[in-house]
């Protein structure tokens, strides 16, 4: 069985495209108050410029009972060969990762999953058990609190901040680990990179957040480094014509994948 | 209106009990297959025993589908003079974190949560901002885990581990913040309660995790400190049998309600 890793380097291949886009679907924005119906538009307007979709759990679980339904309806609607992270960012005491594993790999049957490092290892473990799925690690986030704990200096040994040590540790877990790495903040996504070449980042924060595109790519793809960004907002809002939105969302989604790839060129590290 | 560690502590008085019970239902080690009524059995034979219930979602999640019903069926048996707590440990982006934060208070209507605090506070504000709820932030977990990256020691001001920052921090964002202190570390536990000596604390980690009761009770409740103790294998499964495992389960809850007791008497801190 191909790991998850291969499969999204296929899709990023086969769509020439390092785009993820995010299905957070917010119905206070969305341009039709039916939000699968929605989703499935944006995925039927997107499939072929996307390498992955990322539906954030909390915008489902906000929707109360129908929530998973819609969930689930979505994700039929993705096709099989476009791999879907949960971002639901989960971490707890050993057995109850185990449920959150198996909820979100064999109910939900998600690729790949973000999980948050604060628990440890042992909280980790339960996903990475499935060998075959991606386990994206929360290290460097995008959010303006991410300076709160993250960049604590840690003392001893190399006196790193907090989000360096946890890039190392947790790359040395396992093979199907990656990290989360905010575009916001650039310069820790270099060093980051420098640390654990190898490891492929899932890169939020580029659009309504505010990161610049150029400088992410460049610091994510640093020595071939694997890397896809995600964008959400921007892709899914912008038109709010029920008759327009989809068409609207595949001119920004195209715009994104045509930019990461030139911002790659710019790079030097294209193909 | 009353706030959520009032309405907490007016439980405490009437049951006489800072007992929470977990309702973590593992299929697998259940004495009957129908969730639902499991808990409902478990909540009738415990109500008055326990100051607070705390559903882990985890469990709820990898029930697929059915899951979410069976969770609002549970809390619906629940009576209202006792809080109800979302194990949760959520924490994104502010957006997301908002989206989770109307499902849990709004949603499922659960009148505390437990967050996680690596993406920092911008990550909880979203949470604190339900006045009337409480708001659990991880510091010092129960698990082995807890050692990889709570332990580590800031460098700087204090050289403080970093769950001490976290404990420091965290109680200065609101007056509706608790912290998550698991007894399996009693000396860290004394520690935080020295640091912060009127926050609330939710201890779990008691029973089939191996934290001793005396030691625990006595770091959470030095200087008069506010806790709650959280045990959910023991109750839960103390016995299989269809037809007796309420009772059972009855018999245990009141054993450690007692127990707590006793411990807060030698430790001087009754009442």
């Amino acid at each position: 069985m191909s790991t998850y890793f291969n499969r999204l380097n296929e899709a990023v291949r086969r769509n020439n495209s390092r785009l993820c886009i995010g299905l957070d679907p917010d119905p206070a924005l969305m341009a039709t108050p039916d939000v699968a119906r929605f989703n499935q538009a944006i995925i039927e307007a997107t499939a072929d410029l996307a390498c992955a979709y990322k539906p954030n759990l909390a915008f489902y679980e906000s929707l109360g009972r129908p929530g998973m339904e819609i969930l689930a309806q979505t994700l039929q609607a993705i096709p099989p060969e476009v791999p879907v992270i949960a971002d639901a960012k989960r971490g707890d005491i050993g057995n109850s990762s185990a449920a959150y594993a198996r909820a979100i790999f064999d109910e939900l049957d998600f690729d790949a999953v973000t999980v948050s490092p604060y628990l440890g290892r042992d909280s980790i473990e339960p996903f990475l058990a499935y060998h075959d799925r991606g386990v994206y690690v929360l290290c460097r986030t995008s959010n303006p609190g991410a300076r709160d704990f993250q960049d604590l200096v840690v003392a001893g040994n190399g006196q790193r901040p907090l989000y360096e040590v946890v890039a190392l540790e947790a790359t040395s877990w396992s093979d199907n680990v990656g990290l989360v790495v905010g575009a916001t903040f650039p310069e820790e996504a270099r060093r980051i990179r420098e640390l654990c070449p190898q490891t492929p980042f899932l890169v939020p924060g580029v659009g309504t957040q505010g990161g610049a595109l150029p400088r992410a790519v460049e610091a994510a793809a640093a020595g071939g480094g694997q890397f896809i960004i995600n964008v959400a907002r921007q892709i899914l809002y912008s038109s709010r014509v029920p008759e327009a939105f989809a068409e609207a969302a595949r001119r920004v989604a195209l715009a994104y994948r045509d930019e990461i790839n030139a911002c790659l060129q710019a790079a030097g590290q294209a193909g």
